[in-house]
């Protein structure tokens, strides 16, 4: 059964305030060389699929799982 | 300049609430085929290291970026 992994980021011009904010504390706590950081979505999706899901896994992504607005996502698919 | 993607997902005994949701969501939207949905984090680092950052990484992880008691997680570095 496929096991699909998808990689869910915000759009490179939308402001990631998550991902500032970790940034700003791992600075504070001492990690001066960590000069970005952004935070997204790791999904894992099992489907039951003999043959090829990749449309599948689009919809679902454009349909439910991402906001194609402010959100890019690519996806894996493993057996 | 390195480039670390962490993979950060809940541990198997725990309930991943937002999971279910959306795996009944998409049960209900007419995708009976996904059988099991989890949902986790995908953290982009930019660290500024020439040597091995792994074990920096490492302590970013378990200090900051995940709670070891109901998440885990796995990284890659990419230069």
């Amino acid at each position: 059964m496929p096991l699909v992994k998808i990689y869910v980021t915000l759009k490179k011009d939308i402001l990631d305030v998550q991902g500032a904010t970790i940034l700003r504390a791992l600075n504070s706590l001492g990690y001066d060389n960590v000069d970005d950081v952004k935070i997204g979505k790791y999904i894992l999706v099992d489907i039951d699929s003999r043959d090829d899901c990749r449309e599948e896994v689009k919809k679902i992504c454009d349909q439910l799982l991402t906001n194609p607005i402010i959100e890019d996502y690519t996806f894996e698919v493993s057996e």
